[in-house]
């Protein structure tokens, strides 16, 4: 399994920043536990429950810190 | 779908700044699970629960030092 | 409305900066519920519940790192 | 109300701006809602709850990171 | 116990550093309460509780912007 | 009561800074709250609530983040 797509945090532009941020932050869970079960209960917070969607969002907010200066804010 | 409107984290002024922050905060609930039941839980909590307010407010405060920092706080 | 009041980060004192920290962490939630009812629950929040306090306190903690970081920490 | 106690970050030791960071997170709930009945409830949740005493060293570890950025880490 | 495998925050490859904050991150839990039954019940939230995980996602994504700044971003 | 242990944040080594964060981020509880009560019933959290020791994991790791930054990580 990958944990960094394309092993670098370089990005051309904020938009591949940002994506490469949710990619970081959604696939955690299963880094941490790598079963069917849990792929499944996952899908069904993002799914079903606002708490797990904004707490979720708090952690791409947080890769995407570290993504943005990592590229130097794109400036 | 547009992570990043505009594609940069430059902005002319902290308002503008605050108005993207909030715009990638509310946006990757959407970006994560992007269907109509998700926009309407989402903003079911936005309307009726404090702590998903509060919660919300935290990721908004963690995208705006990131695009803070971008802009070298406007200074 | 204005999301950063008087369109600036850069304040002359600590205290200020305070302020205008709280400022920000506060108006979030009408920010993204700008109708009645979200002053109304929020308030009771504020009001009622000491995790509803601690969760705000948190987000003010993050406006202010970005706060006095804006102002060199006043040093 | 003294928001930030000395109305300064600038501490002589790492003790100090620990001290400085507990006062900052802890009167928080205070300025965000300053009435007696607060009082009491958040020192009820400090006294009895470990979820809300955790919650509250967290915000402690946020404005100590400041403080100590501040300072320069008293290096 | 080693806190910090091999004692260095230096990595060769992002990749390498998210595998450190994934490992950084774990290992608290049993760093703070060192005794079979913790493991026991953190590995089951894990397994069982999307809540837990996003949670703990969040801790990973504090520990990779250490790693990752330890690293000068692997620019 | 010694907040910061050492009256320093400076360490010489990542094990012994990873060590600094655990215990800056423990006894905040006990600053905030110094009674025997809450002693008894946050290590009765620890030992017994995974979203405990997960919440306590994420104050360690934002401990660890300001720890590291004063040493320059080590570098």
């Amino acid at each position: 399994m990958d944990l960094v797509p394309g092993n670098s945090l370089i990005c051309g532009t904020p938009e591949e920043g940002r994506r490469l941020a949710i990619s970081l932050a959604l696939q955690t869970s299963f880094a941490i536990q790598p079963d069917e079960h849990v792929q499944t209960i996952v899908r069904d917070a993002y799914a079903n429950s606002p708490d797990g969607l904004i707490a979720a969002s708090q952690v791409v907010a947080t890769e995407f810190a570290t993504v943005a200066a990592a590229n130097n804010y794109w400036r």
